[in-house]
């Protein structure tokens, strides 16, 4: 896949020379003003009509370059610029528009805008590429409004069936499925595409979301693995009651019956290396009266560790503890695991290409695990992946102050342009 | 108030011969359509259509029974059956329409109906009293969707203003004052009451709610008291970061906060006799998203006992821990008290009359404290007050499996018209 040519035999492969800040930051401004929220981040959950207006957005953007534009049925938004062989595999980069409920103008749109702006550097440059090159936009990375995270991806690599995911409804009791009929209208003019078809590679930008660049005082992440990362739903089931006349004897209460299973997991979960991410981000308790004893919550685990052998250990906890705890109580517990993801190891000879391409630009970097999960990991089953981070302000991300500096972005999507072209041939 | 004049002087004051089990029981399945749920039980929260509907419905069988009707500003509606006089201040019955999201047929809608029944047995025996006798539906008693609880019967009697009230919002963001106007326009030929207009006494009539009289074999509860109940709200202020990538000590997260805060409580709450009621019905996480630290919960606690000294132990700790908890776990609290109501005594004259009234039916009772809340907890320094129990099954209530027999209520509704009749004069 990767060729033995390298930047430093001749200028003409410098496609990165090409990439232009301004544009780059202009188009993430223009991407950040839909769903734009008073603090200055940005709230486009999966599948809403924002989702849908920034889909459309880049659609326009691609047809405005003379790029085609495909989508598959979970969603998934492929922009193409025609290699010499369309018959070829192409070679394909990308993130994801979706957004949290509070989140940034940088996470996941960093990656699209990336990817299409080397789009845009080649074809400013009139390259001549053997495959095709192609940024894609994954339906539903965040997993906010529909867990588990990275649907789109997952669906796309037979992780997850699409019947499944359709199936998976938001808090307010739509599913995926119905959400998508309106979205995926907005884009009708893009042409199918199947679930995975052939990718030649696959290389990811986005911001690093954590401290250690921006600490460390340098631009390019090189990235070498995703940790471990899990997803449980649990739900506890209790009995409603009059909060006046029930004695506790009588009581079957959802709400303090989860209390305590989150309070021994959380103290299971504290290791000296701070190296476990232990996050109960949804509760909900229903019905939700000041007054009734609640019979009702659900509330989601996210477990993240480098290392494979702690997950299982706290995983098997997860999977036990709740049912014990709520028995005491009078409640019933059910666990379930929404994701399951082992550490992922990308795939050396992109590492090292990314590296190459980092070293011949003369930007400052390293190599690095990911802390944050991203479509990324799903790939390498059916392609040679790797990723690139960037530097973000404070280390803060999935934040409305989430915010990145435009030389930062501009030097990820130079790294980025070499890379594909170097793949692209 | 209460004259000497006692049942069992003469025949002629047996108003209660004239209650008719069968239509108070299908007025009651009537309302029971109104916000009726698929498990059998009623979802017809304050100030929303089901609300209005049943309101509308309450009025027009007042009007076609010649009864006129008023309202205040907050809502609570009035039905009177004139007296010789109706410069005097009327005797009032009556509790609320309004339930718990997953409430039950009888809660709050027994009172009304029985009320209504009883000025139907005094207009079907061609009675002539003094002073004019009224049913009242008083506004938002759940609290549910607007906490605190008793909010009509607060503004009322002037323990809540008018504009306090009016600005709380439901979690949706709708404030009481928007939802009165569409709720109130539906009874718009209501004509206007006064906040704090004179009653010359009040009743209400309420299932027990708990399993005292089912347990005893008994079918009246002669109120004596209600027992002290507190609502706090607790706010937690976190900071939102990305559950991946951000280590435990750059964490400031609300829900394990909170928890510790809730777990804490509950400890100092248990006690040997089982007296305490310690509820978190309400525990809202925000943003809610499974792979962020969340930044923001806001959750409630309903605390009762029989006795204020140990309210005011819990209280203080309700005061103090979050802070501390919060604080150590580099977040903020907030504590508000949302209502604080001691252990209100009955007026013994009205306890008695009812006692006798009782007794002169035949029927087997006993003297008790309410376990939960009532409107008629805030009408002591406004008139002489007093409440009368029926059982029902199991003691459940709050919850759509709520039931009660026909006999049970059409005993209390005997008593009440009796003690009406004695009242008016």
């Amino acid at each position: 896949m990767v060729t033995g040519r390298r930047f430093g035999d001749g200028g003409d492969m410098r496609y990165s020379e090409h990439v232009k800040q301004d544009r780059l930051w202009d188009r993430l401004m223009d991407l950040a003003q839909i769903g734009a929220t008073a603090k200055g981040g940005v709230n486009r959950q999966a599948l809403t009509q924002e989702d849908g207006t920034a889909r459309r957005m880049l659609a326009d953007w691609a047809l405005s370059r003379g790029f085609s534009i495909f989508q598959d049925e979970i969603g998934n938004l492929f922009v193409r610029r025609s290699g010499q062989d369309d018959t070829l595999p192409p070679v394909t980069t990308g993130s994801h528009l979706d957004t949290q409920p509070t989140g940034g103008r940088f996470d996941g749109a960093y990656g699209v805008m990336a990817g299409f702006e080397a789009l845009e550097a080649l074809e400013d440059a009139g390259a001549l590429t053997k495959h095709p090159v192609e940024v894609v936009a994954w339906t539903n990375e965040e997993g906010a409004r529909f867990p588990p995270s990275c649907m789109g991806s997952g669906v796309y690599t037979g992780r997850y069936s699409l019947e499944w995911a359709q199936a998976i409804r938001d808090p307010e009791g739509m599913s995926v499925g119905e959400a998508l009929v309106s979205v995926m209208a907005r884009t009708e003019d893009a042409r199918p595409r199947d679930f995975g078809a052939p990718l030649a590679a696959y290389i990811e930008a986005h911001i690093e979301q954590g401290p250690v660049l921006v600490t460390e005082g340098e631009t390019i992440g090189v990235v070498t693995s995703v940790q471990s990362q899990n997803l449980f739903e649990i739900e506890i089931f209790g009995e409603e009651a009059h909060a006046g006349t029930t004695p506790r004897a009588n009581r079957s209460d959802a709400v303090l019956a989860a209390v305590e299973v989150i309070a021994r997991l959380e103290k299971e979960a504290l290791d000296d290396a701070d190296a476990m991410r232990f996050t109960v981000g949804r509760f909900i308790a229903k019905p939700g009266a000041p007054n009734t004893v609640p019979s009702h919550v659900t509330f989601t685990i996210d477990l993240r560790h480098p290392e494979n052998a702690e997950i299982e250990r706290m995983s098997d906890l997860i999977g036990r503890l709740p049912a014990t705890v709520a028995g005491a109580r009078r409640c019933r517990a059910q666990v379930k695991r929404l994701s399951d993801s082992p550490v992922t190891p990308f795939t050396p000879e992109i590492v090292d290409l990314i590296d190459e391409c980092r070293l011949a630009l003369g930007l400052p970097g390293r190599r690095m695990p990911s802390g944050a999960g991203h479509d990324a990991m799903y790939i390498p089953p059916l392609a040679p992946t790797g990723m690139i981070f960037v530097p973000c302000v404070d280390g803060i991300s999935h934040n409305e102050a989430e915010d990145a500096l435009p030389e930062d972005l501009a030097a990820g999507a130079r790294v980025l342009a070499d890379c594909l072209a170097e793949l692209a041939g």
